[in-house]
């Protein structure tokens, strides 16, 4: 997760003080301005325009054809606050919209249902290409951003941090009429949304799962500290994907129970359906946890081997060298009376007795398992 | 887990903006073609045929004989589609046969029940055989292969990624007459397919309990870096052994309270029996990753035993030699007025002195506990 | 986590034996003395007085307009017994409010509804404000210190350790009659000041997060002794905060359901806000808590990788010139029979030997990767 | 646990493809053959008798006069079939009872209660003896047997892998008539068996209470790599246990529940008695596995320790030796203009700088607290 | 806890084969004999005596006064079993009074009510009163001891293993009338004493904490293995102490919600009270577990950081001298070709070479921070 996402008591910091639903946005404001997509359609019918103008917008809602509103951009709270009262937001609802770092959650009102969720979005596109490559990829933190859905009975209304291909595949679906996704009310659309930020997070674990199988075969082959720091990087992401996708069981376990007029029963089986995929990412989620830590283990081990590799050679060669210099040593003193050094025979011997117990010193290391 | 099974995500990534209930295939397709297996049979008949026409087997659909129909191979969609349609199947359930790596999960539709579940095969039948040997049985991982069952009135469908011998007993069962599984309806013959396995993840089990052991031993013996890896790899057919069987608890909890017409009440103190293996699976699991956990801190402090081992080595050789060729030394010096040198005696007293503080300091080592 | 609430037992040992419902104060007395700040409100008008005597705050139960009386310092017990006995507080809960550490809870009467929860101090105003920078801030322990509401049909009473701004906002708010605050009951004013707790902690969260960031690169760069004592305090202030979050769920989930007349339903979607943040507070406790337990494992391991390179430098100066030493030693002995001594060429041959050995020994330590 | 324990799939892999109710032994046979106890006994009236016929021990199934038959051995399938037809008892029981390694589990039938338990027995009956002994007892894994009881209206049946003495106190307690055993009916009797097999669980505690015990001295004294051995196969063993233990919780609670006719209201408070005991083991496993997991923390420390206290060793010469020696290497250097060798004075000064050297690291070193 | 706490089987052991309900003492009997303290009162009269005897005591149950009849000594089974049998205790009840190391637990019978609880009481009074100084307290094992209370509709009986001035406070309140501890009923006295027991646990906290504190402080600075010991025995007193207190908790909840004639409704706030307090306990030992774990941490990372602190100096002092050395061994061959010797600036030369290189040495390390 980027900084700004780690630390999201930034904007609770500006917000002490400040009465509940101040609609004021606390993040970084991106330079890209804030976009209004719109996308209109009924079973047989489908007009989809980009970088609408507000009011065309907010005309849309007493239309009798079903209208997608996209906002790509919360840092704007002025048009976010026109199309909250518009669209007859609650005032503490307008404030989450524009207050990221939500947790995920379902909320119910009279005639809407409003949905947030945390997309976990890969630091670089790059990074899933070259999945089952040998080189790990390079390690960046994941980067949450919130997505707002509000659904009203002919209406939804989505809000996205930046622009974002994430829902591009829907308004394909949307565009070419494929599935039933025209036929039926915008709650399909949301369950849609939904289901797509759910399939998003598999993206996420796969890329985690590559990265934990490079470092696994790195901490085997040469575990640097380099390694360590890439699987402490990739704990924190785990840690904060979990933190992101454990309440969206409960948000789809509650979606699955709704019982509000703008939410049909009808979607049942599609929301069990994301509802299964969500406790997967989340059994996924904890697998990883778990592998993760064992590879820190491992990487201990690891470390612990080589050091152990390191000091046999040391002790070897002090085990062998110091005795032999402690001889080459005692020859070499200059006492007047050593008989030992006139006898001819004694610098061979005591060759033989050095290349002997060399010899027998490395027998012994071999038979301890250290050769 | 083989690597196609660590990453469910990519059929995912592969899915994301298709319309829910799309029937396409998204693993590696296997060599072997899909073949259809039917079994059709009644309290006193049975007629089994292998490599049956898809025609054949969708016209047993509406004959008065209970008849198995049982797909392997699952990446021809065209045919599941079909077999799906005759059969009425739901959308979303045709997409999730055939859409592997589903979670272990039960379904329950008007007249008929929808059952997924993991088998988990041992990467070779040979590493079973040799349980109890001395020899650590090869590690490879696990593979998890999604087996879906469909239970309607006189039916049962099943359907596995390839030709397994996994459910062959079953069929013996039938073609013997065996027990009450002829008398009995479809349900009773889904029960007899679960618990067989069930059953199968007892063989895991066991399987990785003789891993277990004989890393055990090895871990005491001569802890290299190779047991490190496959003690970790291990726990990660533990961590995934665990995210596939947890369900499969539930699924059998689901199976005994079901209040349906296709599976009889008659069945419960079967499916409490095949539950209560669930439950022994998974305390069984639950077991062996503490174990493997404890062998991972076995083998840290082997490690350190054995650089304790070095070290003290070193130390002693260190400990001993560095001061004698000191002495040496300090024999060996050049200085003209150096009044030991002349005296006959220094040399021996030297060399007493030497071998006393070696014979010394052995003795204050051993009184250490060092050798 | 100041000393003195660290040992939460002090005041229990002195309480042993003393009936319930003695208003007796424990905790050391702070310098400053108590004072009493008075907000009378209502929708059109506020008047706001500090150092208020005793006797006006008591007054102000059975006046029309709503009131605030704000008691901070609590080391009085007899006003305190005084206020408690005037606005007809219950012993126990008299005995609740001096009797600092009490754990965060919830009790109702039949007209007043009682909360108390611990508010987490940042050590030091500039603590915060160097957020980003690069110098870790001084590790100081955070302080908790009891905050105590008494909600009734008219008036809040509010209690506090010692002079803190903690509220300062919502007197702002009062004040300046932002939001719906003047023109809501006390109840809504008691919310406020529950909401400014919760999110406080959100500060503490980003200074722990800080913390833990710039623990991150130090233990990456250089792992000291200080860098691990101060990962423990992190470790403690964390756990200590997690003792005082944890119960605020439950509060807040209480406050929620809360079925009496001085406590309206229409805070239900504000309190319900609060929980939502609570709840968030409690997540990023526990995810910086799995941070700080791996960034152990991280200081660990990169103490290990640190030996390991000392270790190399030691193995690699030693293997070469323990060998070298003792060639040297050998010619330097004083045999009379030593033929090699005499030939000319041998002086060079020995250097060549001693580099071309070196040379190969530096060579083997690289293709090890030693150097 | 022993091997066979361990591996309790081996049954289940011979068992797959049986039909369910199938009553094929499948452990090892014991060189013991099956041994069928009789006691009849009522209020005023015991007979025992050992080594009954099998025809001897169903006949007393109708007589008036409650009879408790045990059965020792259960390698004969046959027998165990016969006494199963002959009370009535469901095929899948009857397979549960000679098919070990069973989860612990109460079921209900219609005239007839179905116990399972586990007993954990000590692999020698001297290790207990010398509980509080300076000698750690030996390790050996426990043992862990499976115990069937079938309560019916006039009379129990139970089942035991081989002979053990672990009934004997009942035997006695129903021959001697003590306390209400003889006055109440076959469930009373089903309970004091129950209730042994709990209270056997406390020996097994305090034996692996004491082996910890022993462990822990052993640790801070000298860390053996044998010491780690024995800690992880204890660590075993609690695992076991907890296993074996977990479920006895759950069927001593839902015995207290029964509501059945053979089993009376009376027994609750004694149930309930029992179950308190089960939970009191639970919380004793539990508190000795946080125990062992110490030990081994302790025992990693204790490594280090003396790894430190080995390399201080190492340290400390060779940092007085290796710079003394250099020293004496210079003045060993055969140049023939080194002023010094001249003054006479020198050697003697050599010898006070290195003594006066040393003394200075000595003294260093003491002050760093390595001496 | 002491060791006959830490054995709760060893009497079990010898209640095997026991019929339920036998009141047979097994601890090991204490010097002091059994003692019965006895005090009546009324709301305006009071009587208190020590060394009562039995036959008073007993007389006392009808007597229309409120009687308190505490037992000090349990060692006596004769005495409680004259006084069980008198007040018409259930024979299991009369068991588990001198049977200690029972389960904290509630039994509420007809016309009484029965509470255990287990005391924790520090090693020595003096251990507390040091708190907050510099040396470390003594570590001494902390001592559980049974605590029995059983509540009658006129009396309570209290045992305790041995004199102890627990309840002496209770007595005082008693004596002194202060409270409202002589108005009400014994269930208020019975409260009272519990109220009493779960303080107590403050004090073991306090006392913990302040060893936990000295022990970071001692970790920190110079980290023994006796440090080591402490931590681990201060591990053990925790894991002890949550399995003595969890259950506490549910005794507590029991009591709050009891709905029996002996039990008032009116003691509710109270009983939650004490409620309050126990959770409170928990939450502590589980932050104290918390905080013993991490101390372990840092004591393994401190040897780790002393022993590359070791490895420095020997490395730094080897890296340096060990070629020195062999230079000066090079120039102590005996050659009889060796240039060198005969140019008189050599001599110089190589000293200035030798204390560049040592100089140049010394930079390199202390760039690398190891200086």
């Amino acid at each position: 997760l980027s900084r700004s996402s780690r630390s999201p008591s930034r904007s609770h910091r500006q917000r002490i003080g400040l009465p509940p639903g101040s609609v004021v946005y606390h993040g970084e404001a991106p330079a890209e301005p804030v976009q209004i997509h719109l996308v209109s359609y009924s079973a047989d019918h489908v007009e989809s325009s980009d970088h609408v103008a507000l009011e065309t917008a907010l005309s849309h809602r007493d239309r009798p054809a079903r209208s997608w509103i996209h906002v790509s951009g919360i840092h704007d709270p002025e048009r976010i606050g026109r199309i909250g009262t518009h669209f007859g937001l609650h005032p503490l609802l307008q404030e989450d919209i524009v207050h990221t770092s939500q947790r995920p959650k379902v909320e119910v009102y009279d005639d809407m249902v409003y949905v947030v969720l945390q997309t976990l979005t890969l630091p670089s596109p790059s990074g899933t290409d070259r999945s089952g490559g040998d080189t790990p990829p390079p390690v960046q933190p994941l980067r949450a951003e919130q997505v707002s859905l509000v659904v009203g009975p002919t209406w939804v209304l989505s809000f996205q941090e930046r622009p974002d291909p994430l829902f591009a595949p829907v308004r394909e679906r949307l565009r070419h009429g494929r599935g039933r996704i025209r036929t039926q009310g915008p709650d399909y659309l949301a369950y849609a949304l939904v289901d797509v930020v759910v399939d998003s997070y598999f993206l996420v674990l796969e890329h985690l799962g590559n990265r934990i199988e490079a470092l696994e075969d790195e901490v085997l082959d040469d575990p640097s500290p380099d390694v360590q720091a890439t699987i402490n990087e990739t704990r924190r992401d785990l840690v904060s994907m979990r933190r992101q996708t454990w309440p969206v069981r409960d948000v789809l376990a509650r979606l699955e129970r709704l019982d509000t007029p703008v939410w049909s029963d009808d979607l049942r089986p599609f929301v069990r359906d994301a509802y299964d995929h969500a406790v997967q990412v989340l059994d996924l989620v904890e697998s990883q946890r778990d592998i993760v830590s064992g590879l820190s283990d491992l990487s201990m081990t690891a470390l612990s081997n080589r050091m152990n590799e390191i000091m046999k050679v040391l002790t070897i060669i002090g085990t062998i060298f110091l005795p032999l210099t402690f001889i080459a040593g005692i020859y070499g003193m200059n006492f007047e009376y050593m008989p030992e050094l006139q006898i001819w025979w004694m610098y061979p011997l005591v060759w033989v007795l050095m290349i002997g117990g060399a010899a027998g010193l490395l027998g012994f290391f071999r038979r301890k398992g250290w050769l």
